[in-house]
């Protein structure tokens, strides 16, 4: 019986383990055994590694991933789209499944919080049975109600991964909080979200787009993306400082969208200072835990703000995610992300490099 | 000359004081005088008397009031809405005016942050002529430009009054914060605002409207506006406990919409626990600044939360108060929120009662 | 083996033929067999009877149905709302079954547009096994993945069978042309989607509904589900004599919203007049191809409307139909609409009933 | 006295006249006296002459003007964006001046649809003191309370004549009628409005923009300002062919927004069958009353459409239409609009010009 590796979390913050599972024989129906070319180290994935999200261990992590179709189970004959499937088609997926019946997914028809969603390369023990369900490792099988997406010839691998998760959770965060065509945007953060949702405040037609964050390598992405004006948190580390500094680039009211991509929980509030009254404030960078903060809400009501939230995305943002890479500069500037590349074996390598934000994004080729 | 008495803020929580102002000569164009007939006590003035926002004194206190018109400037022939307007006619005005021209009144459409708005009954100091300008007196003189409104006969001086600011309010949060007809509302409060958020709730078609509040007087006044479900914080103190409670009534998941009409900053983090993953958080309460919490934002971020700020209204919504006034029972209702009525000279007592929380709605009639 | 009697639209316009088909033996995995309590004639069975839209015949017509479980397939346990399911117990269902794969159901999230939808009572060729798709019969075959939903004790058949299809539509119709709470709001017409959208407006808080319609034990009706004016078109056949009392009860500008509910495609030149300058006209009568009409398409830009069209409706739509049911006086009202009842063989005088406006709602009962 | 020159229009479809009128003596309080620079011919320009609108004549027409002020009355001294304003500064401003006081503009704030609203060049009788009210003249007398607009130094007059009435009614439009980016948008006809309402549907990041006009010096327009499919009417005059030029551009279900920019009523029929089912479709072209056209309803109802009517624009827009011209390549596309340039004394060389499609956008220079 031949095996398929794989890079294995068995403990919080310790090296990952290559261990051995066993190819699955005979595919149930609508499921897809799929090649792994290329699997995106998210940031998601060394708050994992730290213990900071509640997940099962061992586990295999990676759900930023493409790959290339060996087998289909029966029935398996197109992909979310309506485009036919076979083996040997490159492809990406949606990294999670909803229900489809719950509270959540019927009666509030919002998905991304279904109440029993599972992801690859979080949800999964890999001591079960068929153990494949993440990207870090040479195969994965995904289960039959996966949003399986061609990728098509045009569109390199490293574009799609490159984009990430990051880039479905923007268009997921901007559709809960939109940007109006006109808008000054205020992006904290660059990381790869940061990038993302600049890229798609762009492409919503902002009209003056300000990006904070660090370190210079990534500020430099920001502005090969289209930041109008790129502040560097290093530089202008008082915070009165770097408000008059964003406010000097919004006008003085300061940003019509504010979006949080940042992660600490400080950025809450030095973001809601970016915003002009009435303003949207985004917090899409808040995926983890990571504490409390002292809060005035009399802010959010003397401000009336509005403060979204957004959780996730669906197969229907990553059609369109997609569809944005496909479109003009966005392949390239999305692929340039990639600055790092580690084989299997050095998976604990890569998600070093992620967590010492030394990369623009790093990826494992198994 | 004859004159003017009124109550006014001379020192922060001290006794205000009567003095007698004179009473203008000639009105300018557009100017209206106006006898007073009923001044509300708002929970903003007990904030005002505390000197816990930042106003000039000394002030004439009273942005709730009714009067009759007494004399007219030239060209002040028709109110807001069009109707023909003389001495003799029983009125209200929305408290303040926004000045139409600058970056919120033109640019952003958003009159409630007017960059210059002024307020009758907190930002002027009566020590300037022409002095009257707030409604803890016996004549109080309007702005051309403010927006008056002709009072239908069949509505009671008490109805609007006992609505007050509360009512404007709540519409105006209720428009930024929509409802949906169906959903399940959850009211934290049940002062003013509070029944206010309640009546609007019940207005727009809420399936379901849970009240957590007190003291026991104010609850029964929820179950007569028509809560479904009505909880005494006080008798179930411990937070877990209100929200086994509060959650029993909603549905396990909680509300579709949680509007906060506490003033406590604590009342937000516990809001955030009755809403359903999704859900609209009014925050409507904080208008005073009553200090910081500790607030997570992931909590924004994992439940998809809107947490959304209201300041203020617009004369539309007070067209819309008055309409609602007219209807059903709303009118009975909120007549019946007062409980004590004072002359004068006991301004400082309606004061105290409002601030003891002892009273329905506390009202001057000088 | 036993057999199961259903009156069948063999021919258009032809009395309806009963015809027997085999009992369906063993279900497959997620089927349900039901055995119909009461099944609803709708304005629609008219218009497919009439072969004025495009049907397969044979057709067992019926798609407003209630009955009892008699037998599940494997893994039917629950219904749509996650309650218990099991023989015995009283439901009604979704019409239609969405594929949740098309480009409607997927990419735009519309799954009323759904490319492949196939309703009972409509849809399915009755030769064609397992041939009890319709209401019109002793028992109706669920297929796997029809939103079931199991009726509450309290909730009488009548009501549910009242409300019908219309519910349902009126609600989908007014969550694409949403009411706000306060809003005018003119109906024309006073048949089963008439009547449902007056109770939705009044639900969605509605201040004034304005009715037009009838013969006159329908407007009756109409008064009383709540409706604020009642007029009758025939009392006032003059078009602009109609127009004129409409504008008496809305206001001289006309209604924030109106909804068509007619069918007669000259009722939308006529419900536009009703429409004030940037109201929405809800065009939700026009199920059936009745033909073009002369319109002036200046009117549109003119007075900035939003036309808006709704189709059909999703699970949703008849989970919230089901709790409006339950709420309040609904429940009443709409069984109270029940008129006229037949056994299986009189389902032409049912039919025969229903198009000549003699009755409020026409039911079988098998 | 000094006297200024006009082109009047004193009889329909007649030669206009040149008149001359007391230039204005002192001005009144926020009057301004303005030296016309260029003045662009509008389509609406075009019906006025023909007397397809109600206006009063003698009208001296001109509502798309730019020009340089001359003098002020008091208390004129910020433009409408707060901007200091004096003698010598190039303006434009908004055609239109909302009353701010009647239903539409109070209740509704619509004030689009203000029940009294006056227009520049179209609603002033020019027998009338003080008779300089449109822009086919040496000067312009703007009344106090005009919105004012200074032009930055870097944005040409060609520009804003170039973009004219045009661009700030397609934002107005796409602001009733929202552009989601990403959205696959088609715009009907390639004059002024659609043009304008192409470079809005860019900027509002439409995936893809498919336009539909002629003749082919306008198409070539259309694929300068970006266009990603250009259709010529002429050389598919086929409805059928045509739909299946644009459905092929689109995606077999067609747009998810389709702009009717053209005039002929036809054109909205034609518009439908480019919608897919649930689009948005913006009327915008239908500003003269051209008359019936046979509509089939039923169409609203199956596909769902939002037929939404948009009717000029506010302040607001035009300061939003500045900004989009101050960006990127825009300036330059709308200046290049302009390929005819006439005298005050040939202004009906102007109008003919305009009226035979030969031009791109025509303009006097007096």
């Amino acid at each position: 019986m031949s095996t398929v590796r794989a890079a294995v979390l068995t403990a919080f913050e310790q090296p990952l383990e290559i261990r051995e599972y066993p190819e699955p024989a005979a595919l149930a129906p609508g499921e897809a055994l799929v090649r792994v070319e290329m699997a995106g180290i998210c940031g998601t994935d060394v708050h994992l590694w730290l213990g900071q999200l509640p997940i099962p261990i061992p586990v295999i992590m990676g759900h930023e991933t493409v790959g290339r179709i060996e087998r289909v189970g029966d029935g398996l004959v197109k992909d979310w789209r309506g485009n036919p499937l076979k083996p040997g088609d490159r492809v990406t997926w949606a990294s999670s499944i909803a229900c489809g019946e719950c509270f959540y997914c019927r009666t509030k028809n919002q998905p991304t919080r279904c109440l029993v969603r599972k992801a690859y390369g979080i949800s999964y023990n890999s001591d079960e049975a068929p153990h494949l369900r993440g990207g870090y490792a040479e195969k994965i099988l995904l289960r039959a109600g996966t949003a399986i997406f061609r990728i098509p010839d045009n569109l390199p691998t490293e574009s799609v991964v490159g984009a990430g998760c990051a880039l479905t959770t923007a268009i997921h965060g901007v559709e809960r909080a939109p940007i109006t065509w006109g808008d000054v945007v205020v992006v904290q953060g660059t990381g790869p979200v940061g990038l993302a949702a600049l890229a798609v405040a762009i492409e919503a037609g902002a009209a003056k787009t300000v990006v904070i964050g660090g370190p210079p390598h990534r500020l430099e992405l920001a502005r090969e993306f289209g930041a109008n004006t790129v502040i560097d948190v290093e530089a202008a580390s008082d915070l009165l400082e770097r408000r008059k500094l964003v406010l000097a680039a919004t006008g003085p009211y300061g940003a019509d969208v504010v979006i949080e991509c940042v992660g600490h929980p400080d950025a809450v509030n030095e973001g809601i200072e970016f915003c002009r009254d009435g303003a949207k404030f985004l917090v899409l960078g808040q995926y983890a835990n990571a504490g409390n903060i002292s809060f005035n809400p009399h802010t959010v009501t003397r401000k009336q703000l509005q403060m979204i939230g957004s959780w996730g995305f669906e197969p229907r943002h990553v059609d369109r995610a997609l569809a944005l890479l496909e479109r003009s500069k966005w392949k390239d500037h999305f692929a340039g992300e990639i600055t790092h590349r580690f084989p299997l074996e050095k998976a604990d390598d890569a998600l070093t490099t992620t967590r010492g934000w030394r990369s623009g994004k790093t990826v494992i080729v198994p």
